[in-house]
């Protein structure tokens, strides 16, 4: 039973035809004005009692009656008894009743019985806080579909209007589906995934407002998936269910959504997200989202976001944009919505847009995603020095707070990203990781503050420093040595294969996992192949390619490689055996301008600092001896 | 006892200042990742296992051994033996460790035994989702100090942390004292205010992550308010002391942190917002505000918001800002940061900014605000017309859905406001309530789209016609009729003093009460006055100004004056008793270009509505037979 997908149609045409489908009518309720912080008023609200409801002197001096002083002036002096024609007051004492104006105590002579001298007239209200200054008595406070702020409370509250009539916040529904899928722990077996999903979707709905009930995970049984949805559907105002909304032979979604209602739109023309379901069960809203997270992260923005906002009768906030420099061509497929999650930075006063390549299984890539860049439909592509529009998912003040780095990866440098961050919560590393060669030719061209790299030189046997000469021709450049670390094999531990030197990766029984193309790891390793006369399609695995020592060492540790080359502190952070083959260099190229700069020179103490030092060599495999040393290329 | 301010310190300078002078150390607690929203990572966070930590496959197809199809070609067809050499697997299934690769089932042709034959070798590793795809062991997944968004959980979920360390939350105390302050409750005493500077503390700082404890109010009695800031500084992170903050004699709060602690800093150079105290309590930061809701609002966001976020290692997020025109000159002291608070719309593509005249007193000013607007020390005014920067209190977004009204006030309009934002969440009226003549030169002048007027022309007895001919020659406008209203005065319940005629106002025993200048209704008092020969000064309360019929009605109804010039609708819903004199029109003057578009055929249609009419006539005093009725000028 495959599906065919009934629909490619674009996301803001989808969204329109599924609310007009669906109902977003919401009950009301009355509740403390105390706990109304968020909430949406249901009606106007009308104030019960004015403030002040009794008038206040706005000076400090005496309260007086106005018509006995209409008589004084400075030729005409005029004596007022005290408790019978005046009293003190203070600033906020309310004013008896016989009493209407006040004069300042500037403007009194006070006489030794106590009463008191005038030699100006005042009119009635004078000095005097009126009743209903702030506030009067049924004058509109708050009109209805308004979303209560403290301010709103005070006013409230100062009117005597303790009870608020509200809309009930939305309910929604999340069902998570799933042969293979377990609730979060630790260790999962093999062949089971974990369930995080519903957990990005309450987050996110709760901050939009709603009350989120997440259910049990259900199997992949279309009548167990029929239950489910029923069930939300009586009883909540929206449901969410994940996943199955694509179009493979366990995908029931949609066949459970038709049987107990119906599909109003199967599949949008975007790229992620094409495998999502707007349907809805009697008038409740459904909402079929795909299994990937990036995909289900982007359909949820599209169409849950707006959902909720409309039944809480708010408009959904929009993100900050910003325009920036595409640093790399973005390819697209015609006819597709594409959104790309990127990276970006300031560099030299330029906003640098980077995108991420991950595939949309990769919920770190979201983690690490500064913003959402969106190729319209029309488009082929977006090319490399484009100016492009980028909606932000962090926080605008840290992007020109943000020290932007390209380049070759290593444990060290989250070191670095995370003292960084210790020290000064405001400041940040955004860190790429593309390999040595990359991150050259990036700070070449002005895309990154600095670039981490260990390129061996094979006719020197020196590191780094003739690439730099070679490839860094724009933009002036020093070498700061970051530090020395162990490159080898990274093996299984206790070694049960027993590689000891280059020459055992030709073996029938060993299979090789690969770095990157242009990642100095991968380069030091073609070097050795060639001194040894040995030819890549010797090595089964060659042609397998990863981006971190961290993703060959899992690859060798959970025994889908047995052997990878990378660095030490990579092979014992999976618990793997390591054999030396030499020590390089890693360093970083930065850019003259930014190391002169205030966050250049904050970066480059961080980087001399003690305590980075031992917590790096406590990794294994590095020696921090000469670490911070400056060298001009 | 009277106190002098210590200082007149620009503010930020006396952030610094206190800031540097308090600790903003914070402990840590290990919470489970399902509650660790939006709070911040004490530490980083590394992976605890991959994800997948398995490998799977990425297409519908077979599972094989890559060396096994190593001879395979179009030319060498090679057959595969069934669970021997490969197994079937959809799309995610985990792929038993002998297999290494996967074939599309595309590629596949499947014989009557159920081996395969392939025309095609594979590589290791192609089609298979690679062990850590995602997240790695041990790598890093979150730095320190980093805000946890729903994204963030998911990942540390997919990696296995189910705990997570993170900052406690700060703890702030808030100290409410006052004799004259109470609960908020209905009806309160005369002289009693209501406490609702704590609900507007309380709330801000929950929205800024603190968690907040209010203690019971605390009366003006030095000892008392010594013993609650000793008693909240040792078990807080941080106090909030609200209010005698400024230099009167029963102002006792500097006095009782100087007893108990240290005053940093007192009087900041702003307006409002001057008696500020900054102080600590041991190291525990004191923040003495003002009692007036208005300074208290600003002084809370200039000095507890930095210090919220600086106990939770954030930076406090920046409102929006918008550029527009100001319409109305302001004065400012030199020497002192004046804050304004303003109300802003698009009026024919210009954002128009109008300054609320209100003082530091009314919560509703606060309420009813766009924008806060900044003079800064150096100058002593704004112009009309200058371009000004405006910080947004609302929601960007509604800023262009906004119809701007300024004008005369009436409750009719309140209903329409209201029936506008319930039918239509997205949109808004904003109304600035200044008086006929006020509206009619802002709509002259281009800055409002409609302005609310009843004007009586005193030679031909009509209403707004001359006017609008007169005074509105830069826009092309229309008039709306909107309705017909009683005018007459508001006298207590019963008419207890019996006034039937505008000369009873001249008796010694009454106590008037007046509109403002401009104001349609003065117009018209000032036109009956003169008809009957009575000139002001023969009127006790002539003076005194009020800006709605609510407030003099309110005036009237709590006995702080006999008499008031307004509207039926305003006298009947305070209470009061009402002396008629006559029908007048309350209507729309609209510019053209407004009416014409979009959204002002959707306040036509909205006021030619029979659900509004109906509305309004149940105020009491209002005839709606000629409502939306348009007239050329």
């Amino acid at each position: 039973m495959r599906n065919v997908y009934l629909d490619n149609s674009p996301r803001i045409d989808a969204l329109h035809k599924w609310l007009q489908a669906c109902s977003t009518n919401i009950d009301y309720e009355q509740i403390p004005v105390e706990s109304a912080l968020h909430r949406v008023t249901f009606e106007a609200v009308y104030a019960h009692n004015s403030n002040p409801n009794f008038q206040a002197s706005a000076m400090d001096g005496i309260a007086v009656k106005a018509y006995k002083t209409y008589d004084a002036s400075e030729a005409n002096p005029v004596e007022l008894v005290k408790d019978v024609d005046f009293i003190p007051v203070d600033t906020g004492d309310p004013i008896p009743d016989e009493f209407d104006a006040v004069i300042m105590i500037e403007r009194v002579n006070t006489l030794e019985n106590g009463n008191v001298i005038i030699h100006q007239s005042v009119g009635p209200g004078q000095h005097v806080r009126a009743i209903g200054e702030d506030i009067v008595t049924k004058e509109l406070i708050l009109t209805a579909n308004h979303q209560i702020r403290p301010i709103d409370q005070a006013a409230m509250l100062a009117a005597g209007v303790l009870d608020v009539p509200v809309h009930v916040k939305p309910k929604v529904a999340i069902i998570p589906t799933g042969d293979e899928i377990v609730k979060p722990k630790r260790d999962p077996e093999r062949g089971e995934l974990i369930e995080f999903n519903s957990t990005i979707f309450k987050g996110y709905l709760e901050e939009w407002g709603a009350e989120v009930t997440v259910f049990d995970i259900v199997r992949d049984e279309l009548h167990a998936i029929e239950e489910a949805l029923a069930k939300a559907a009586s009883s909540h105002h929206f449901v969410i269910i994940n996943a199955g909304s694509s179009a493979g032979s366990e995908d029931y979604t949609v066949h459970a959504i038709r049987n107990r209602g119906e599909v109003v739109l199967h599949g949008i023309a975007t790229r992620p997200g094409k495998p999502t379901i707007l349907g809805k069960i009697a008038e409740t809203p459904v909402l079929g989202l795909p299994g990937y997270p990036v995909s289900a992260w982007l359909a949820l923005d599209w169409f849950a976001k707006p959902l909720v906002y409309r039944l809480r009768k708010l408009i959904p906030p929009q993100r900050p944009k910003l325009h920036g420099i595409l640093s790399k061509r973005v390819n697209s497929v015609f006819g597709s919505e594409e959104f790309v999650r990127v990276k970006i930075g300031y560099v030299n006063d330029k906003l640098i847009v980077t995108p991420i390549g991950s595939g949309a299984g990769v919920v770190m890539s979201l983690v690490l995603a500064d913003g959402i860049m969106t190729i319209p439909p029309e488009r082929e592509h977006f090319d490399s020095g484009q100016e492009v529009e980028v909606e932000l998912l962090c926080q605008p003040e840290i992007i020109k707070n943000t020290m932007v780095g390209i380049g070759s990866h290593d444990l060290s440098l989250d070191i670095l990203v995370d003292e960084l961050k210790l020290r000064y919560p405001e400041k940040r590393i955004s860190s790429a990781h593309v390999g040595s060669m990359a991150g050259i030719m990036a700070i070449d061209r002005g895309e990154c503050h600095f670039a981490g790299i260990h390129l061996l030189d094979p006719e020197t046997g020196e590191y780094n420093h003739s690439y730099v000469k070679k490839f860094v021709k724009n933009t002036p450049v020093s070498i700061v040595h970051f530090v020395h670390r162990e490159q080898g094999f990274i093996v299984a531990k206790g070694n049960p294969k027993n590689i000891q030197g280059i020459s055992d990766l030709m073996r029938q029984d060993i299979v090789f996992v690969n770095r990157q193309k242009g990642a100095g790891t991968r380069m030091l390793f073609d070097y050795l192949l060639q001194q040894a006369g040995i030819v890549p399609s010797q090595i089964a695995g060659y042609t397998r390619e990863m981006f971190t020592h961290s993703s060959v060492a899992a690859s060798v540790a959970y025994g889908a490689a047995d052997c990878a080359m990378g660095i030490r502190s990579a092979a014992e952070a999976m618990g793997c055996d390591f054999v030396p083959l030499c020590e390089e260099k890693y360093e970083f190229v930065v850019s003259d301008a930014f190391l002169a700069s205030e966050q250049g020179e904050m970066l480059l103490a961080l980087i001399r600092d003690p305590r980075i030092k031992s917590r790096i060599e406590a990794l294994g495999g590095y020696s921090c001896r000469d670490t911070g040393e400056i060298k001009r290329p």
